[in-house]
């Protein structure tokens, strides 16, 4: 799935459509239209009840994890905006109410949001003024600004911050989220927060324990001399733990944080009780001494911990955060509403965001084993697909979608969708971040359409996301040929592609623009995500993008990435090419398609390049071998020879004659006339 | 010439070796390493004598502009450690010395500085400690470090400040360079700082004159409501003026600093009294008043003024500063040492650097123009050459750079090297800041070398830079072939391509190295810089290189670029090929090679390519047709036709008969076998 990243923010932030993008809440929308006025109105009767007076209050996306997918509980924006898109900061004064968004979603506001209420402010417009400017120019000296404050983290508190001061204004944090209050006010208080079963994950998925990965953190905080480091974004702690949970929709992940110390572990976690197989699976793997926590005590035990450090007596104390924590936490741990002198704090890039990006080979293997597992899916899928249309059954996209889910229910390990389902038929497949509504008209995917299909699994050995798009009928234009070729030739430039050690992700996305550019053709996305093992499906902190990842470590062997270009033309069709592939060493003999030119290791760095892990063919007929090179060519025709060396043992033992025979024909190889 | 970008340093500051990187110093480096220790006890009783006593004090080797080439005045770096490269920063304490310094240098500073005296800091290995790690791990509480703050950009200041903070101990601004006045103690006195005279370049060379780029200043100042504009590079300042100096080796620049206000404008130069030729030149540009004040009243002139516009009584002011002025420049702009609420300061990138990046019609007609004459000149010296060592005469790198000077003085309005030229046979092509050394040993150009030649010329109508390769027999090896034509389809790739409108440069870097990186070879530099129009060979604030501008607005027609992939065998021989590109705008209509394929602009944002400059061909017998494409042959055909095509009719009016034959043959279409 494709990872469109917020402009504004430069934290890897990966940003699509997902639950909250979907449409479903049209039958909402008219609700609250009417509601919009009267949830403002309560909310502005909150901010003139504050003391001091809130000229402003501002009102992020964000829960307090920084997640890219949040909770119904931290839906806030969506609730007094009606605006349900993924990215979006509202700011309300008392005469004014706007949504800062980007170009993705201004067809969507202007259909969800009451207009006589809420202004669109189009962020991607170079006339929009940001939010702090537009701040520094409504507002006037000594006003104050509220925002809660674990929902914004410190890289974006700061700017909003220094402008305010430039008009002697003020950005203060106020620690009751008035949203929530006005919900209780209005008695339509948020969904309680979910805390579902934790589960372990063994080491034989994991590879390693969580034992292991705390003492490695351990090693790291004693290089930079920290007494603490606070674990905030959910995935890090899901990794650390070898655990996963179910709290947020199609990632793994539990809302908690993390405080390793020197010689203990404490969890917060919904009541604080850790359940026997939690603390049981900790102490298999080695973590002796874990102390739970209620997840609501975090920034009161943040506190108490400064303040014990800094009366330890026993000389400076420095705490390390991940610089995606929210400023809340940011204050809470240096104790700086407690403490005469706050601790200083280390706030760059969390560990386990660097050590995660680095799959181990056990994490290799189940990436690799899921993949096989997938791709046996998702033939299976298309067979069945183009048998309907052949045969004149009206498939809708969700009933599509739902037939691809009941294939991969199939597959052993298998844990769920590792996002929505993006099935886009026809001119839906243009939109970017389309999902197929379940209510209100159907699209049916026709025979004469192309159709674009964005999915992945969650297994316990690891995660897919695949993206293929296919003419139903096999009948393509010459238009759409052409472009499905150029944006296959994008990715092999990129799968192909050899580049030394160590290089920025960055480096490599204009290869798979080279064949659109040449014809005046683009797509408004990144190229590619990194992808967490049985996590979330978009992980940071590298990724392929023209746009900088500043904490990209640079790539390495092992590391997984996505590797998907596109071309989209609105109105009638989107075509994307998607694979997961895997960062490799090549020398000269390794079995890589350049490997045997090799003549240098670019000065001992050494030669990275790209293993693809995703095992669907591409369609044959939307191909034009006449606009591909000699290489091209061999290169499609090895990996389909590998796609069906792969899944035919696994069909056949499987009795899925007609699906081996499908995959057959799909992978009879491509040739020049 | 390529341009090497500081690594630690964020704002476009081109480093090669120039000046100061020549080995030309050689003679004095005995010297100085005898001296060393007498100059470092004379600096080190100067710090203890400080009031409080300075534990540290950093001598970076930036002048008060920021400027690229720096003058024997502000060589301070490099007397006190006897180190001549272009980059580093020296830090002295009690016991220590060190200069952190990047990979190009670290030879030359064992060779040059007195190592028992001096550490080494290898700032390009990963273990080296930054030096504002290093000042926070070797300093304690209380300590204080000076620096002159006229050597130190803001934004290198704060990170170091911040560091210390942490520790207690602080960065303090010493207002007097200790290294100018221990070279007054030991009877060494810094040279006098140039002033000479200034030339105004006339409305038909710039296009626009000095009033209608003030009058363009002024409304950008008005739309930041700024109530001065500060401009502290040189280069802004002579492109603003339509003046050019030569008080800085081969940049036509000239000491002063510029304050643009809404009705004067105030020049810092010389002693202030600004001579008829200048002022009756303004005039006529239409500025009508100017102020001349002396270069050296700049920090008070500031003050001063922040006091005025302070005590003014009507309203905020805000001080617009380019963000790379330096800290004492933005300490006297607000006013933080005399008022007590200072002036706000906007601090990013300077208007005029935006303005002078995308040139305007006459300009650009400047460029095209003097690129024909350099071409002749090139053409001329390498006939000259090849004839030389055909006819068994032993030329010296140095003689050679002299010749090619001789053929520049030729042309109309040259006004000398717009860089030291850079004249490499064999293994000295493969060091990629040489620079042939006048004294000591001269390296003959033998006949079986490959032969580096990166020079270029300002003209009153441009500014040249050109790197060509020729291998003296005609014979490469087939080894030092591929390399050649590897790096020749980096340019091409690059020179070809199409792209979006508003894109960064940094996007198509990697195209530049896609033909090296598949057989495991690169080149460790960036692939293109801007280039001033008759000023600075490097400009900012765009490039292209794996490496981030954080200021590039994006390309855009108009703009100027380098265009110069290459590979450098250690020790053996070094490849580059370098032309100066245009940006223009395509479409299907336009004449480029890939225009009529033009199927989209890219959704409305606009195709974007590259015109070639440069006029001088590349030699046929290094190029391999065989690891060519059509596309890429056509190409280096087309242009070696055009090279011809222009450059012949030149020739043979000037009776240069012998040089149109011998680049006939050198423009002869090249085929596959």
């Amino acid at each position: 799935m494709l990872a469109v990243a917020l402009i504004v923010i430069l934290t890897v932030k990966c940003l699509t459509e997902g639950a909250l993008a979907s449409n479903s809440s049209i039958d909402r929308k008219d609700r609250n239209r009417e509601m919009s006025l009267q949830r403002l109105q309560a909310l502005r009767a909150l901010m003139s009840s504050q003391r001091p007076v809130l000229a402003a209050y501002i009102i992020p996306t964000a829960d307090a994890h920084n997640s890219e997918y949040i909770d119904a509980a931290d839906a806030r924006r969506e609730w007094i905006s009606a605006f349900t898109g993924s990215a979006g900061t509202a700011v309300v004064t008392s005469s004014q109410a706007l949504v800062w968004t980007d170009g993705r979603y201004y067809t969507q506001f202007e259909r969800e949001v009451d207009l006589s209420a809420w202004t669109l402010m189009k962020q991607t417009l170079p006339d929009t003024p940001t939010l702090e400017k537009w701040l520094a120019s409504n507002l006037k000296d000594g006003d104050v600004v509220g925002v809660d404050p674990q929902t914004m983290t410190r890289d974006e508190w700061t700017p909003i911050q220094t402008a305010l001061k430039k008009i002697s204004a003020q950005l203060v944090p106020i620690s009751n989220n008035l949203v929530d209050d006005v919900r209780i006010e209005l008695g339509d208080p948020a969904p309680k927060r979910s805390h579902n079963e934790l589960a372990p994950l063994h080491v034989r998925y994991t590879g390693r324990t969580a034992g292991e990965k705390i003492a490695e953190l351990r090693r790291k905080m004693a290089e930079k001399k920290a007494s603490a480091l606070v674990l905030t974004a959910l995935d890090d702690i899901a990794y650390t733990l070898n655990l996963r949970g179910s709290d947020i929709e199609y990632n793994p992940v539990f809302f908690s944080y993390l405080i390793v110390m020197e010689t203990n572990v404490v969890l917060y976690w919904g009541d604080g009780q850790l359940p026997p197989s939690v603390t049981d699976h900790l102490r298999e793997e080695g973590v002796d001494s874990v102390e739970g926590k209620p997840y609501g005590d975090i920034l009161e035990g943040l506190k108490e911990m400064a303040r014990e450090l800094s009366e330890s007596g026993d000389g400076r104390h420095v705490i390390w955060l991940s610089n995606d924590a929210n400023e809340a936490i940011h204050r809470a741990a240096s104790g700086s509403d407690v403490l005469k002198r706050p601790i200083d704090l280390i706030s760059e890039v969390s560990p386990v965001k660097l050590a995660k990006l680095v799959k181990n080979e056990i994490e290799l293997q189940g990436f690799r084993n899921c993949h096989i597992k997938d791709g046996i899916a998702v033939v299976r899928f298309f067979r069945w697909l183009h048998d309907q249309i052949d045969s004149g059954e009206q498939i809708t996209e969700v009933q599509a979608s739902d037939k691809l889910l009941e294939f991969r229910r199939d597959e052993k390990d298998f844990m769920g969708p590792s996002f929505g389902t993006i099935a886009g038929s026809g001119a839906n497949g243009a939109i970017i971040h389309y999902s197929p509504d379940r209510e209100g008209q159907q699209t049916v995917i026709e025979r004469d359409h192309m159709f674009l299909l964005d999915s992945g699994g969650q297994y316990r050995d690891g995660t897919t996301d695949i993206t293929r798009t296919r003419h139903m009928s096999g009948n393509p234009t010459a238009e759409q040929k052409d472009a499905f070729t150029r944006v296959l030739k994008g990715q092999i430039m990129i799968g192909s592609a050899l580049f030394p050690k160590g290089v920025k992700g960055n480096v490599l996305d204009s290869f798979a623009r080279h064949a659109l550019w040449e014809v005046g053709l683009d797509y408004g996305h990144g190229t590619g995500h990194g992808v967490g093992h049985y996590l979330n499906v978009h992980e940071g902190p590298s990724g392929v993008s023209w746009r900088p990842y500043p904490d990209d470590p640079g790539l390495n062997v092992g590391q997984i990435l996505s590797n998907e270009p596109g071309f989209y033309k609105v109105g009638e069709y989107g075509i994307r090419h998607e694979d997961l592939i895997e960062i490799v060493a090549v020398d000269k003999g390794s079995d890589h398609p350049k490997a045997k030119n090799l003549r240098g290791d670019y000065d001992g760095r050494g030669v990275l390049g790209f293993s693809t892990l995703t095992l669907v063919p591409n369609q044959r007929e939307c191909i034009d071998a006449e606009i591909m090179t000699d290489f091209e060519i061999s290169y499609v025709n090895a990996y389909h020879r590998r796609v069906l060396d792969t899944l035919s043992p696994i069909l056949k033992e499987r009795g899925l004659l007609k699906d081996l025979e499908w995959l057959e024909g799909q992978c009879i190889p491509i040739t020049r006339k």
